[in-house]
């Protein structure tokens, strides 16, 4: 048997994986940030159970990054975008969050209530 | 030794495959189309010689596909858009196009002007 | 605070993101689907926690597509494979499905054992 | 009017895009590139006109970003791995690399062959 909060836990994690997966790699400027910021929203938004996705790309650590190089543009990773969903399953809620942590993108379960 | 004509076919050709498979299997419902059209364009135009790109979802066809079940979105794939690339290659120009042929997703090279 | 179940319900979703987002659109036939399968399994077993994937592509499903059109090959979708996740947060053992269900593919969350 | 060059050139930069596009942001190690090695080969030889692909991954380069941190896998991206592919479109070959240069993943069309 699985709980109600362990279904919400699940699903939420399903949504970090999804955004993470399908947007990685993404040609992305600080021009072009504002648009891919409201497509990954809005996509993930489509899921089950889904409620609300904020996506903040961040624009300083990408300008930084651009400023080393030849290049205008880079590839989406998650040094440079800090992300919350949260999922509403059947009543109890669960809610994620994806920042740096150490160098890394630790995507981590905040709450789940119920 | 390679031409500019065949460099600028080769550079549309990699921004046909890099919209095509860094964007399907995106969640997409009719009122999350625009967003994604708009990320999908900004995104690729970030890529080198790329001058315009235009995505149109086919908001009929996504419509068609979500009558016929219980969910209110699906996954992008080629039966859900057509899309436009024109790359100028240091004063070469290479148009290509993808649409839906006899039931297939085709991508096409349209024209290489030198 | 979160449970040592949740988290494990938290990972599992992840991963089952990560793969379908990950592979989903990938060119795939019969020939191609053995290396895929293993190439799936030990990507997504390198994330943390992740003690054991199991795919399944459907070959069967594969082919009856195929034999419908001219084409030797289409893309990974849900319908053509079925996959077992297992993770293990900290000795609590999480484990989920994905499999079709009534023509759309289902991921479920089998259990969770403290 | 499109000549055969141009379409092969166009075919072998299609390949290219998606061979980067689907695959990467997929985790890797060591232990697991050989076997997506061989599925990105397989997928992307499915593709039409596309006679042989070639994909190496930098084990070295892995694992010397991998010796700088505490994980255990990273993402798939341009540095670390080296890629040719052969078209032959209608009896026209193109072959096309990707390796680093000065720091970027640089695709490159190499020759095309009447």
């Amino acid at each position: 048997m699985v709980s109600s909060a362990e279904e919400a836990a699940f699903e939420v994690g399903i949504k970090f994986g999804t955004l993470y997966h399908q947007f990685a790699g993404t040609p992305i400027s600080p021009a072009s940030a504002p648009s891919l910021e409201t497509a990954m929203e809005e996509a993930i938004e489509n899921q089950p159970y889904c409620t609300d996705v904020t996506v903040d790309v961040l624009t300083a650590a990408l300008e930084a990054e651009l400023a080393g190089g030849p290049a205008a543009y880079t590839e989406l990773t998650g040094r440079f975008m800090e992300v919350d969903v949260v999922v509403d399953y059947e009543g109890t809620r669960a809610v994620a969050r994806m920042e740096m942590d150490d160098g890394y993108p630790l995507m981590e379960l905040v709450e789940v209530e119920t």
